[in-house]
């Protein structure tokens, strides 16, 4: 099974994609999108489309799995990281990949084994996980391998639920 | 010139497309695109980027209005409205139309004359100035023809500026 994980941002999306199979993990790729912000919002978001269905045509994932956002007190902040949110979220929809929505709780639980651990930690097991020689860079870069691995562990009792806005 | 203004929403996205011409306006079309709760995230955003293409296949706008987002104090709400409002964006994008974004003050000064008018002066302007029957309803599609007239008043003026994030 192909795992696309996603940290969505405006100016920095991570990206992580897995091949899951009997209990083994294997990295095909990761990295991040890049828009700078100087460009104007429209063609960063298109940006980010494009390089989405770029990355979907090539690696043929069979799941999309992205992190929901609670965490963000600056209303501005959170409507931009929405606003690419949205964005990497259809380019998904749009190629038929099924989209998977995990709480940070979740991603902790079944990357680490328990919902409480730092951030430092989820890195390291993604690094263990993955057999890298070291942790992915930035951090945008882990935590989209981590929510991918969090889909691969979670396959059966995942949470694929809506917002109910 | 052809106009399509939009207030973003997941639940209800307005819509409205004028023609301006010689200081004169013509409604096209106006509307809402309406994603119900139980249907899941990724399937109500490629709802409302499937039917904006539509929109735009169908009057070929030469530009898009969109507001400026800066007031919600509920992160969770600011991340979904940014959702959809990104997935507009980039609709409007991937089909060319050159996007531009005013400020709520900026739509009541083109609107109404004044930056701090009440809601309802808007709503009654917008009636007024495309000679419509009554208020558009829902709220979505008066907001969304505001912003419409908005860029028409301040095309030469306007703002198409980067969030710089």
């Amino acid at each position: 099974m192909i795992v696309m994980g996603i940290d969505p941002g405006l100016a920095t999306l991570g990206y992580g994609i897995v091949n899951y199979e009997y209990n083994h993990f294997n990295v095909i790729e990761y990295g991040a999108i890049i828009t700078p912000s100087d460009m104007c919002l429209a063609d960063r978001l298109r940006e980010i489309y494009d390089e989405m269905g770029d990355l979907i045509d090539k690696y043929r994932p069979d799941a999309f799995a992205i992190e929901e956002l609670f965490f963000n007190k600056n209303a501005k902040t959170a409507i931009v990281i929405g606003e690419a949110r949205g964005v990497a979220i259809v380019a998904a929809a749009k190629k038929n990949v099924e989209v998977y929505e995990y709480t940070p709780l979740q991603v902790k639980q079944a990357v680490v084994g328990y919902g409480r651990a730092e951030k430092l930690q989820v890195q390291l097991m993604v690094k263990a996980l993955l057999n890298l020689r070291e942790v992915p860079k930035p951090d945008d870069v882990a935590d989209a391998l981590a929510v991918a691995i969090c889909h691969c562990h979670s396959t059966g009792t995942y949470s694929n639920y809506n917002f109910g806005v």
